[in-house]
């Protein structure tokens, strides 16, 4: 049985409340530029100024065989535990992130998906976009599905101002890649921007929560 | 007080007991490539093969005005608390992260400071070797100080075989980028091997540890 935390509870799954802790995780498969897109969303979210940003990747025996995983908790206050432990928002960039990670969201939490990858999807709270098939057909890099992730997460999140995103690549990917990655960044921004968060239902597992 | 762990005291300040928490910090301006460095040290130290690792950043108010940190954790176990509580190796890249963060470290760790940053020492416990002077005058480029540095914490802590750390380094510098950063490595494991840890002052603190 899940606990629900009533004040921090937000059906967007957005950052609301003051003083309260947001958890992302973002997971996929090596590769797939997971710890990029996690540094980037970390630093700008940092650089906007306001919010304590804490980032961390763990590598174990459980990451091997390509699994990447990258987490970002971000608080007002001081962060004691640098470890997600109940997401606000998961991105599962292949199916078997997917799987392993889905039952650690928040139940008000926000699944987001790449549906080029993820075809079994565990919950109707989600939110499932093509970010691979966008990267090839948009920008003509698959290699960027990381970056047009990244726009859906921040789009969806509202986090952090694009602006300072776009800012944040321009500083940290080679000056060869920034035109690319922004490019990406901005499909993904657009992408996103076609999603009501408000009309998906208010828990990621189904009628459990009402239940409590 | 300190707390002496006599389980875990290694004069070496290198991992070496089973099961035992060897920490991590690496610490300096902003633009000295701190993350990258340590993304890299524990990407090989994970691909190594037996050992977990959790890499962290934190970013708040105190890292603004450019500065950098960031945090390795190696274990045989998973682990529970990511942060460095007590660092095993402090490197401090600028005069600043070193008063900063001198006092965190274990009083059997080890120091190392880059000489031509950092002036006042305040152990004699501690390894000071010239990281942005050798990356200039080796490889031409200021900018690789942080990879000359890695090197030398990697002949210092024996954590990770050398050439492991060379090929992560491969997978994950631009390849215009690679050998300029495989050289500033080894200049830095050259400079390291000159060193004789056992010979360094058993503590960090003085005599404080013989009269615990």
């Amino acid at each position: 049985m899940r606990k629900s935390s009533k004040r921090q509870r937000s059906k967007k799954g957005r950052l609301s409340l003051k003083p309260s802790r947001y958890e992302i995780r973002l997971a996929g498969s090596g590769g797939q530029g997971i710890i990029t897109a996690a540094r980037v969303l970390a630093e700008a979210i940092s650089a906007g100024g306001d919010k304590y940003v804490c980032q961390t990747q763990s590598y174990g025996p459980e990451a091997r065989g390509g699994a990447s995983k990258a987490e970002i908790v971000i608080s007002y206050e001081t962060i004691d535990y640098p470890k997600t432990m109940n997401p606000d928002l998961l991105l599962a960039m292949n199916q078997t992130s997917c799987d392993a990670y889905f039952s650690d969201l928040k139940p008000y939490g926000l699944l987001v998906v790449d549906s080029t990858l993820v075809k079994q999807i565990p919950t109707s709270r989600a939110v499932a976009l093509p970010f691979t098939d966008t990267a090839r057909k948009e920008v003509g890099k698959e290699l960027v599905a990381n970056m047009v992730a990244l726009g859906a997460v921040v789009r969806l999140s509202q986090i952090v101002r694009p602006d300072i995103v776009e800012e944040t690549l321009s500083q940290k990917v080679p000056p060869a890649f920034v035109e690319m990655n922004i490019k990406a960044f901005n499909a993904g921004m657009a992408l996103a921007s076609q999603v009501d968060v408000d009309a998906l239902p208010a828990s990621a597992f189904g009628s459990e929560e009402e239940e409590l």
